[in-house]
């Protein structure tokens, strides 16, 4: 892609922005962000993780946001500061062309119901579609082909793509990001069995976001069947994951893509949960629990700590084998106590 | 969330309609539903876990449904009846604000295509799109920005929530409930390979979903190759939940939110799909089996049950070294064997 | 569903588009596609793998397509060609009588930005949004409800089934197939950590699809970091998959449904990803991998071949069993490697 308005910084300003040590011409200038190994004098490139410390030597960058302890080795101006990848999480809010920017207006497409309260610098995009009773603070920004429900409640900053649907009565915090795709509210799976057949139950919960909130694309989080669904502040939710009724996300929490957490299961704050991760419903996961991709978590987690399951991928001839000998493995135990006995016995 | 015109009923009148049997001043009035824990004077628990049992004597309920056998510890006044969680899914429909209830009416903006056959009471939402040879029946509710398909038919009283697809030709039952972001109809996963690259394959089959189907938000049914896509009455399938092309759901199963089916596949009736379970193509599940969470079927199953596969999560450490062990299980068996022979022949 | 203007054709007609060799009368017409099994006299059906050779006697098609070597088992008229499965697929586009067959127009209550590059016979669904900048190329099929972002491209022949989301920026090649709901260029998953709380990683790369790609419904492909996503020519992605930032699939490969690939994995031409493979992130799979459903791969894999994790579901009393000893497997072979000490020192 060509960034059609890409924006031109120097590198003092930079180093002023960042906090950081700048060592090098400060008056130069640079108007985008790149890895060491692709950057070119036009741009300014981090070095946050060692590895990539190879590419150090031969960057073609203007200057690297890099630790004091390897100063010596950048070979380019460099901003020393501590953490090289939170200097370049700031810096990519400066070079973005696309970012949300809110004009405030509303598209003549829209469809604003007439109650809808709508704070300052709303932006509603062409063809969304703003049902009654719904409410948009301050500076939101709803993307064409949204639709937000009646009665729901957008926190000021909060910025909601094309084509995402906020069901009635959800309540989302500020500086939300929901991206396309994605649906808050919808209803939660509860049914009771007569003995024949299926019954629904009305999911009278709503579902509620804090502040800082993003949600990925085509991703669900459902509402309560009684109580609300909850997500904490700070907690950062991928692609494709779906989040059923009445479970709880401590802030500050990380959910990768294709999660799935089924009903009433609370995880604590700081927790992250790796791509594909399911947890079972009615668990509890305490603070600071990390879970492996693709892990199933069918106990409650009452440590803080990583936490995995399955097994890594192996030729199929191996897997095979080992997933006949998989189902043979309480005989296999007990084969070996009866020669362990025997043993003992001689 | 805080419901606008939540509605209110005398215990008399839930007792009747629930054909409860009731014990406790019938004139008193309740407003909502909420668990035992929660409830407050204005509303009505129920007791349909005996793990909750504890919080019977506390509750603050102004009525409780509950089974005769703990009829005697109930504090408070009392609905008794034998599947207190049938009757709170019951009443769980008098107490939605927001449930569906069809005005009639075309929004403005709707779209809808000259030839479309519209029943009595028909509501379409605002940007939605019907196309050309559809059919709503009786009672159809379209949310905002759906789009339903050429010649696709939608039975009486169904709805759909905002944002569906409904794609060409698709048959939908009665009362179905189709959540936000679901796509129905859209192409089966088809090529042939011609040694170098793909060569698609027009999907000519339809989808046909039963009466009173519930579809999650973000799930995903697909269109047949040359036979229809078949889904049977009383299915309720979960967010996040892809249905290959020419599957076939027996009637009154469930399938929790993650389950991913391949092409071909058939499961019977009363069959329950936990969470993120996977079915390959071309299986039959015969009716009655329970697959847990995440479970892998490669095989057909002829026996009703419960099936699972996959391992529990544990601590990373002792998980590594498990992982590990499993590659080498062929071998452990083959050392184990080796023992025991020495051992019958000492 | 029933086709309301299927097409008809005779059997020289056939023969010569696939280039097969005819036995049988050339002037009979048929009307449709069917499998041997369910195939009427009006039906041409074929046979492409063997394990059908048992419907072959009592087909009631027209015509079968057929290999050489069955042509003397064949009842009826026969097609004979090397790739039966290719010439149906061939043929399947001639009987879809929904095929996307742009007429070019722009619905009224289209959204369309001014400075929008349309190229010829260009169609534009109701409702749908394309913002500025966005340039779609000759005979472009946009379904109703689409969104197509600012300065995105869409390549000639393409199609957008109902409710697509391309966003900002994203680059689509020739006759790509983009199916109902999903997200081509969300954001990838990127955020530092202060120690305390998340801060968003601006995601300044773009998202590149090469020619021939098909997406499947509610499947996401999230934007570039720094450089871009790239998913290379004929390759074919099912539904509800996700790629992450800066993943890079080589030419020709496929992914089935609910596949989850972390970021800047590479993965190779002619690779093969059943359904529900999850890979970790960083990783590079050579040509020619086959990943068999829902397996976990952690590590690079540098040899083609199949790979598979995981067990296969089995009774759950076995299973309880199975996982239990799963954790134990260390153990286990530390006790079975202290009775062979024994043993050999015996």
């Amino acid at each position: 892609m060509t960034p059609s308005d890409s924006s031109c910084f120097t590198l003092d300003a930079l180093a002023e922005r960042l906090g950081a040590r700048l060592v090098g011409d400060g008056s130069r200038r640079v108007s985008g962000l790149a890895t060491l190994k692709d950057a070119g004098p036009e741009h300014i490139a981090f070095l946050a993780n060692s590895s990539y410390l190879k590419d150090l030597a031969g960057t073609r960058a203007a200057a690297v946001l890099i630790q004091p302890e390897h100063a010596n080795a950048c070979p380019v101006a460099r901003l020393e500061l501590d953490n090289p990848y939170l200097g370049y999480a700031h810096l990519s809010q400066l070079f973005d062309p696309f970012l949300a920017r809110p004009q405030g207006g509303i598209h003549p497409t829209a469809v604003v119901a007439e109650d809808v309260r709508l704070g300052a610098r709303v932006e509603i995009g062409a063809n969304a579609v703003i049902e009654a009773g719904a409410t948009l603070d301050d500076e939101v920004a709803v993307g064409p082909g949204c639709v937000v429900g009646a009665g729901a409640r957008i926190g000021a900053g909060s910025r909601l793509h094309a084509n995402v649907t906020v069901c009635h009565g959800a309540v989302i915090g500020r500086r939300a990001i929901l991206h396309s795709g994605c649906v808050i509210g919808g209803d939660g799976f509860g049914f009771a069995h007569d003995g024949t057949r299926w019954h629904k139950i009305a999911q009278l919960g709503g579902v509620v976001l804090g502040d800082d909130v993003e949600v990925g694309s085509c991703s669900s989080i459902d509402r309560g069947a009684l109580d609300d669904t909850v997500i904490g502040n700070d907690v950062k939710i991928d692609s494709q994951v779906q989040i059923a009724h009445n479970v709880r996300i401590g802030d500050h929490s990380a959910l990768a893509g294709c999660v799935g957490i089924a009903g009433s299961t609370r995880v604590g704050k700081h927790c992250m949960l790796g791509g594909g991760v399911g947890l079972s419903g009615h668990l509890t996961l305490c603070d600071g629990v990390h879970v492996t991709g693709m892990s199933l978590v069918t106990n409650s987690i009452h440590e803080p700590g990583v936490y995995s399951s399955g097994t890594g991928a192996m030729p199929n001839a191996l897997w095979r084998r080992s997933a006949v000998r998989f189902k043979q493995l309480d005989d296999i135990v007990r084969r070996l106590a009866r020669l362990e006995k025997r043993d003992r016995d001689a």
